[in-house]
């Protein structure tokens, strides 16, 4: 298969890095230095403690390439549209792209690229961490869930698991992908924008009882939307999940905390906001979730 | 008029000094530095520049005193309860108690000491800042508006104004007092927590949309309950005139900012969490007020 995959952080090296084991895999990244470590010294995974290295061909920009079989996005969220605009060439009328990105309601950037037939989107439980540019550690691994929006005609998604499979990788394909993707989402929108506010790590959320009433309220907003989406959501039950994070990891950074301790952007629109656009769709009223994605956006802003 | 006041901060010395002119005044306050100040070198208040000694006397605790006419609660909110059990002994049948603390809602702890027909509330338009212990600058002069819960059928509040005018205070007495102090509240809560949780001055709340959209959502909520208790509230009106104190002010920092910058709890509870309190008794529901209030607390504890 010919695959593109966008985004060289450890997420996509990981992806773009093992694929390449069997199939003609182009690694995009606008970020020089990644493409050059790749391009002189290969890509190196640290697996089971052991560094294994791979050779996908690393370019700045998809541009001169044909259209490729499947486009994997792994780009910040925030970035997606952009990845895409700028890649456009390697889209063409058969081409499928696939999201794995955190956070949910991805397709809505993805059907601007391609027909609804032709996205790809689910989770993924593998994680990794970037030591160096073109050197990742592929840290814990688990399932690749993926689905489509619409019934899966032309029969691609077993192909991408035989393919994802041969290496090493374990695909799953789900008939409500949109199931699994808020199952990990409720335990994120009840954290991630939480600790980004109160710059905390994960432990305090549970600690505080008036944080943890901030997290309650989160959950119980995302529940009802899920609930108004025809998906099953047990509120006891995460926030037993939730419980469980806190204590279990109590010194966890989330993504939206890291990025604001830095000063960077953070993917708050595709995590928190997502729960703000499904929530329209559906007519359910989250003035919570609003309130907070304009609270990280304007802590974003600052200086 | 025999006069005790309990809260030897800005206001508490302001009213206590004035008030010492020509009554019997008790300036009580648990920090023995200013009380030790005041009783060596006199109260001293920077008035157009110059500086004024009155001779209130200070005390760190009422003990041993006798029931005055009137207490004026000057401390901190969060402190009232606690002030007022400390010197109970000073409340006595006849005793009137006065607040003119910020925010809105006083009254609930007030009741419990003395009897609804013996409580004064209202907002004072004067402003202040302490210079070192026992020294004050008196700010900008204003109005001193009271009001009671019930008709004023003793005809107490014309003798209060008849006193107080008469040591340099402009005392408005008023029929709907609640109107004229959330009149005040509604800049309050739609700034103050805000600029709280962004650590900003008051100028990057409306520089900023996603900012500037919290406070909207606040002043909102705010008004819908105002609504609900009988009270009048123009939104736009009140917009317009928080985007001039936005840009009129805009190095301004609210006092629950400057708490949280210095680590000490803050009175969101009698601001914000006025609006909580007073939503629940009429039924309107407030999420963003009961989140803002939530995160304050939240950040109070943070180490």
């Amino acid at each position: 298969m010919r695959i593109a995959v966008i985004g060289a952080g450890a997420m996509g090296s990981i992806y773009g890095g093992r694929l390449s084991l069997k199939n003609d895999v182009y690694l995009i990244d606008t970020n020089p230095a990644v493409i050059e470590a790749v391009n002189t010294g290969g890509l190196v995974l640290e697996e089971n403690g052991q560094d294994n290295t791979y050779s996908p061909k690393a370019l700045t920009s998809a541009a001169g390439l044909e259209p490729v079989d499947l486009v994997i996005l792994f780009v910040k969220a925030l970035y997606s549209k952009a990845a895409l605009s700028g890649n456009r060439n390697i889209i063409g009328p058969d081409t499928y792209l696939m999201t794995l990105q955190n956070g949910s309601g991805h397709e809505d950037i993805l059907s601007e690229f391609a027909t609804t037939e032709r996205i790809i989107i689910g989770t993924t439980e593998d994680n990794g961490a970037v030591l160096s540019p073109g050197h990742i550690r592929h840290g814990g691994k688990g399932n690749t869930n993926i689905g489509m929006l619409v019934p899966d005609t032309q029969g691609f998604l077993p192909k991408v698991k035989e393919c994802f499979d041969a290496c090493g990788f374990n695909v799953k394909i789900h008939s409500n992908i949109q199931q699994l993707i808020w199952n990990k989402l409720f335990v994120n929108v009840a954290l991630s924008a939480v600790t980004g506010i109160l710059k905390c790590e994960i432990g305090y959320v549970y600690e505080n009882e008036n944080a943890f009433a901030l997290t309650k309220s989160l959950l119980h907003e995302a529940v009802t939307v899920a609930h108004a989406l025809g998906l099953e959501a047990d509120e006891a039950a995460i926030t037993d999940e939730i419980i469980g994070v806190c204590t279990n990891s109590p010194h966890g950074v989330t993504s939206i905390c890291a990025d604001l301790r830095a000063g960077r952007k953070t993917e708050v629109a595709t995590i928190s906001g997502s729960v703000v656009r499904a929530a329209e769709k559906c007519g359910v009223d989250v003035p919570c979730h609003k309130f907070i994605v304009n609270i990280i956006h304007a802590m974003e802003n600052m200086k």
